[in-house]
């Protein structure tokens, strides 16, 4: 970090300065330049907010270079993580496809879905049993009574299971149920969580929250793995811009800038930003050609009866005519699809 | 709801939406126009969600003019709630001024600042105990202990407390030391919370999410609201948006639009939406000019030295002088601050 | 348009708008249904703007279906419009590749920049000679003299030419050198400017502005064809977002979107989106496998001596690199590059 | 400028970026910290793009302290500009409120406006000529002939005139009406008018684009400023943001922020941004105690039957209550108004 200070800054002010970096332990080094005088923090600044320097009556700037988070800077890891998903991997030199519906209604929808998703060569099956819905009047989904069917339906495929964990007190009932945990977006600032998963041992997939900065999200990533869970999936799935065209505005440009700074497998949600299944493939396509370590997709063998986002769930054919296009596109990008 | 289909829908798309709404329990209406045939949803429409609808083949466009919040709307309660603070009203003929540090530190910070803010005819202090931060590096809050000073503080000088609840396991200890539960920011989407929250008897102040629509912060209103706490407070924080000159962009227009669609009590908190301590006095002043019920004002006695949020802290000079400022406002405003 | 009037409008406030929309010409139409009056509005309603009509008294809501543009709307054109560039079509079986330099800058620089993309099959050059730039003291461009530079270049390859024209009154002045006018982001809203490309008999190609909604940026092409030109490209370039990990967000969705409401082609511009060389191959790619008709691409000899927006131009090796990537993709989607 | 070399940099890739550096005049400065080796560029750096630098393979870092902005920037002018527009300063002591209605329709209407607003003491008044409208199919203004009116109304009232001026070929023309030339948002990027702007001796209002940075926005005044005319006044007029409940969301932040980089005087136009008359009030009182210098608010004697914005405007009665309002409170603010 380098701090220039203001060229009115009093000595008083600079010594108020001084005074609280070295009482928080960091080793200062003072040059000038013509323009100004500057200070160095030398060690473990990382930890040293750079909004709190700002605070200081002597700051005129401060230049923060190292990114705030460090377990998942590629800089301290550079090769790529790949994820182990119950045997599955998630990162590396194949395209992963995790599929299945939004939410779990029932037995015969579960078994109907997973059925065709396996027999396609899916090996991850999503399904909502705890439902944060924005409307308290909208089905919050089956509960406890949901994950068992979803595990059931999975293990008559010999599929693992992702699902979304809506507090850190439910994690132990998941825990019976799930290969995966999922953080949705709406929960991705949510700490008291992150770090409860942190001392899981099971992969965390988190969401990106719309409004969360690239940097945002990957703290969030940093809380589980400071934790200790060294095994996190980060999704893209849309942001909050000004355009009303979709529900959300995929940020491909993530993609890459996340493949720069880190070494965690990204996938994307184009479902949830789109919002429209026509909408679905273009998006999808458009992630793996931007270099995603694979997709999440919304599928539903009745999306119009679908209790959770059927105006964005693919149905069979749909989804069939999708995974023909990807298994070309995987193919000519050097990343097969399964 | 008014759902105008598509000239091309087939008979087959058309019985398959009708099948839905009527299994569905609502009373359907149907009539024609020159242009169009459509649907008029008579029956409890406010918990049939626009976008399932929209999900037919058969539907061209849905007009959904009830808002889906039913205990938050204005429609439903015209006059304004007061929410009642352990005696202290928010809401109703006068301006009310929340104050206190970011993090609760230690007990002579807590002191002093209680102190100085009680002698200003400040009745409501606040301060993080536990405190999720975007970091997991920094500084996440003393806990119960900070709670305990915080307590203690305002007892001394007479004052009620506010302090942020960040996960549903954590209400009960929360409930032995504060007046009103905070819910952050970040938190605001947390149904998991907002839910038992619903559940207790104090009332619960809800920041705005930085991405947040309206709809969805009323929403999340009507979770607490639904569950059968009547005690709900708004506090617009500012929202992302591409402007990098603030922390936040403060949202004025969200103010009047609350008061418009909602009867409950909107505050403002300028400190951070500012980011900065010079733009905190003039957001504040604009909040109360925009008809705000009051403001949420982050004051330390030396805040170079505060363990968060420094850069946006008042100290107490800054304090009393925007004091000064906002209660000649609020005089001619016809809300004057105690 | 439909419009639903308000349960508490008087009989006055009634006729206050019927006399409005009797006088402007329009036919009406009054049903009721068991929750509300409306009006729907049969003729000619296109030129009926919305807004106009929401300030009404008696007015509730106005629901508009028709989209505000309509030589521009797919329902009125529904094949795809191939455009054509002095013999060179845009949109159709192939995809197209526009290149060149941000500005022109001297013979040299051109000559070698032509020679190398003539080489690579690129038929269309493009090269800033009138350059608005953010600061009014960066490099302004070179005017005619570089327009002659641009136009030697390519003639020197057989190649066709696309430039920016600034203001109406440069449009003459580009006509003697250029096939294709280019209207930059910052210009998509000078209607005076769309109004006088309207009379000309070249292509236009129209960059989204940043902050554009898609109805916006159809209604600048609108403006163009109203005036009896009907040659429009479209150009997607980034929205301003929140997002500060790249210069604008890459709206990929916008794309399908483009295709679904109009039969114009679109082209992408990773270039300025991405800010950075590094980022444009993954959204070149992605701009493609969303469905984009082609794309406009930044190329220049010796990037880091460019006299504009060198940090996000490909030099040679890079581009290279890029179109070799491309042709396999493009193969792949069905739409092969020349 | 501070320029901090990658620590892999090669000698040949710090040799470049000398060279370019020396070539183009700038005078560097090198000094190394145990972190880095950084370049300090000495002199006239305000003409060198940062993101030119950044292309360089060398740079790892630019940092960039001096606004890009000279003329515009209140390091060069500390105290405040008030610009004389026809005698009536905007700026300085007293709070300054321009008014009229959006579009010049007719005579009649020109005139009843003028005279209840000149009864009220506002002593400039607005009205558009040419509008730029975002269909082309929506009313693009009376040309000339408003001018005309406008001006007659205004004389007749002894008021000052502004009025948009859509591209430097129809300046001349407005030259003959107005007193002040008002630049539209969708022109704030139009440097091509700017410059011509620049050459002339009134007055200048700038509008901010939804999309906008505050750098950008002065950028444009300093457009003006640099050509050799010193008078240009800002409008705050509303930002594109994902918030939908508002036309623009009206940035408050901006008005101090303004004050302190800036030293030109900044207005507000609570109507663009509002959307909606109802909310036209709360903001215009919201700008005002953030520290704006005045208002542009639109006002007409019928605002259902106006030919542009309606929705938005005030009529007579509407304008006198929020007149009243705002006299009380400017007068507490200590900027009274006339």
């Amino acid at each position: 970090m380098l701090i220039r200070l203001k060229s009115s800054a009093t000595q008083h002010q600079y010594r108020e300065l001084l005074d609280y970096l070295e009482r928080e332990g960091y080793e200062v080094k003072k040059y000038s330049t013509d323009e100004s005088v500057c200070l160095s923090i030398l060690k473990d600044a990382a930890s040293l907010d750079a909004d709190d320097v700002r605070a200081f009556d002597a700051v005129e700037e401060v230049v923060d270079s190292r990114p705030p988070y460090r377990r998942a800077s590629r800089a301290l890891k550079p090769e790529d993580t790949v994820v182990d998903v119950g045997g599955v991997p998630i990162g590396g030199e194949r395209t992963r496809i995790i599929a299945g519906p939004c939410s779990v209604e029932d037995e015969g929808q579960m078994h109907r879905i997973a059925t065709h998703l396996g027999g396609k060569g899916v090996f991850i099956l999503r399904g909502g049993a705890y439902k944060p819905r924005t409307s308290p009047y909208a089905f919050q989904g089956l509960g406890e009574k949901g994950l068992k069917l979803l595990r059931g339906a999975a293990d008559s495929q010999g599929m693992r299971v992702v699902s979304e964990v809506p507090a850190a007190e439910l994690i132990e009932r998941l825990d019976h149920y799930v290969d995966m945990y999922q953080v949705g977006a709406r929960n991705m600032h949510n700490t008291h969580l992150l770090k409860a998963l942190g001392r899981t041992n099971k992969p965390v997939l988190i969401k990106r929250a719309p409004s969360a900065t690239i940097e945002e999200w990957l703290l969030a990533a940093e809380y589980v793995l400071a934790g200790g869970n060294p095994s996190v999936v980060l999704v893209e799935r849309g942001i909050r811009s000004f355009a009303r065209h979709v529900r959300y505005t995929l940020d491909v440009s993530a993609i890459p800038i996340i493949k720069e700074l880190s070494h965690l497998p990204v996938l994307v949600d184009p479902s949830h930003a789109a919002g429209r299944r026509r909408l679905v493939p273009p998006l999808a396509q458009a992630a793996l050609a931007a270099g995603a370590d694979g997709l999440l997709i919304e599928v539903h063998d009745k999306p119009s009866l679908a209790r959770s986002d059927g105006a964005q769930s693919l149905d069979f054919d749909g989804f069939d005519e999708l995974h023909a296009a990807l298994q070309s596109l995987a193919a000519v990008l050097g990343r097969p699809l399964d």
